[in-house]
């Protein structure tokens, strides 16, 4: 095309977010009932008694699945999964979900009844409709949109914006596990690839496969908080690694963190995988994506509440902006946070 | 993959609506807030006030559409308008979007910015909010997801579902221009090949062009229904071809129809244009897809403020099921109807 030769620059330049930063820009509010557009886990939109949240997501085959080790079963249910745990991000309940597959003649029907076999599941645990969506050709591969819709009681919402200095800092379940299973997926990948007459070798490492091929959403926290009068004072799904969300929340709120390293979650299989594969494990943790955890902050006043949580970890405080993002080290060192979570455009 | 070779069903064997309906089959409603689902142009969810709709679609590079000749702001306008489309045909507004976008690498940011130039222009002139979406690599080619969302009152939705015999059939504009511009730039494309150094011959083309690059929404026909208390009986947007949406009306409202020949709207250009190509002007209009007006059915109280609707035509009239489907000549003959729209598995 013409007007890629007059001025080219490689998205790799300004990195996934920066580049939504950038087209979305133009993008002016014009509806009354918007009330928050591109930049957090979910779109608000005022539907009269509460707020309607959306969220969206595309799953590209060769950039976020290999179907070599994906069953599609797994695919159809984590498709939908990763945009559920945007809602509850958001401390709502999704409801209805939409979903656009586009698929090269390579796929035969019987495995789209399996792909959808996955999305009907996680719609039938999670009690979401599917009511909508598309299936249409592609001239390479396996492509997945979906759309996921939800509502929050207006005064319940959680946004990336309202951390505050003192607050505490919260995060579900464990991290790291499934940038493990992707490890040792691609490690088996590989000496299949070499050694096709070889049986891979998955044993004892079946919780990082599990997180990487079957997350599931935390709809148990959002139940917990809307059971204990909690609100989250900010919230947002760990799908990047915990430092690039850290980075989103003090961002948008206009603070600083101080995590503690010890206090970080990782499952016990995780950190012997990672140190088999010569990787300190907070490193999984800090960098590794897609568990699908929630990270959240809290008031000091609902402390006590938190603590009683079943399978929460406090991992942390919000200080004021200038203190940075830092994580505090057993021996009492602080080392600066960065932000290098996963970048599709960089693989 | 394993589960491909046990048994293959061949997509194209289902054809793209028998392959949703297939797919969707399983989807049971769970919320209470569903009123549709699946199967009419959008989803209809009840948010306490009004609906809120939502519809998805996704076009895919190589199949919905081809670089060589649509420049990326035209793609990116559309991509917008088929969706405000969907939404029109449920006599609803639109009010929000949100645009998901895998490409490979072959596009650069400013072809990006391209795209979305066109994105943002429709939604100012539709008066609709850009409030979501991912931007994510491919292994081919461009792809675009959009979802709209947008409201109507409860008392004035219009399904596919609620034709009834004795009521009067109506089609917005004129019909088949975009299939005619389509086999311009078909046939322009490959004398391109064949002799790169002739000039492209596009003039007096421009309406059937500008039809497939640059089609629009009938806004004008909802504001119309709703300043004259009119809720049509059933609607559907012309996407796949007036022949394949009277099937959906008839099939969903348990009705037949007669249709005049002579009454269906063709466009002076574009009967011009079909005869050169040696194809009945009619056969474009039953047959050719993405005009994206509005097919709909009024009672016949609702007939003399249709009288004096701009831009719209009386086509034929609802009758009953045992009546069929049949398109009534100049000279008084009764022709079958078959539904053969653009099918984009059958390419």
């Amino acid at each position: 095309m013409e007007n890629e030769e007059q001025k080219r620059t490689n998205v790799n330049d300004l990195g996934e977010f920066g580049l939504i930063d950038h087209l979305t820009f133009e993008a002016i509010i014009k509806q009354p009932s918007t009330i928050m557009g591109v930049g957090d886990d979910a779109a608000v939109i005022d539907t009269g008694d509460f707020f309607t949240l959306v969220s969206t997501d595309m799953l590209v085959e060769g950039i976020h699945f290999d179907l070599m080790y994906t069953p599609l079963k797994h695919l159809g249910y984590k498709a939908v999964i990763v945009n559920l745990s945007d809602i509850y991000a958001m401390n709502g309940v999704p409801t209805q979900i939409t979903v656009s597959i586009a698929m090269s003649n390579r796929f035969s029907v019987e495995a789209l009844e399996e792909l959808y076999s996955g999305i009907h599941l996680a719609c039938d645990l999670y009690n979401v409709d599917l009511v909508g969506g598309d299936t249409t050709s592609s001239q390479k591969g396996l492509i997945i949109s979906v759309t996921a819709l939800g509502q929050v009681d207006k005064a319940s919402v959680s946004y990336r914006r309202g951390a505050k200095e003192g607050d505490i800092v919260c995060v579900t379940g464990s991290l790291g596990g499934s940038y493990l299973g992707l490890q040792v997926l691609e490690r088996e990948k590989q000496i299949y690839r070499e050694h096709p007459e070889l049986q891979p070798e998955l044993t004892g490492h079946e919780y990082m496969i599990g997180r990487l091929l079957k997350p599931e959403a935390r709809r148990d926290a959002i139940a917990y908080f809307e059971s204990n009068n909690i609100v989250p004072t900010s919230m947002i799904d760990v799908s990047d690694g915990l430092s690039s969300e850290l980075f989103h929340l003090a961002k948008q709120s206009g603070v600083g963190f101080v995590i503690e390293e010890d206090m970080v979650p990782i499952h016990i299989d995780a950190k012997k995988l990672a140190i088999d594969f010569g990787i300190d494990p907070i490193t999984c943790a800090l960098h590794g994506g897609e568990d699908y955890e929630l990270l959240f902050t809290i008031a000091e006043k609902d402390l006590e509440a938190i603590r009683m949580m079943p399978d929460v970890a406090i991992i942390g405080e919000v200080v004021n902006r200038t203190g940075g993002l830092h994580l505090k080290t057993s021996s009492g060192n602080l080392h600066a946070l960065t932000a290098q979570g996963w970048t599709h455009f960089g693989q």
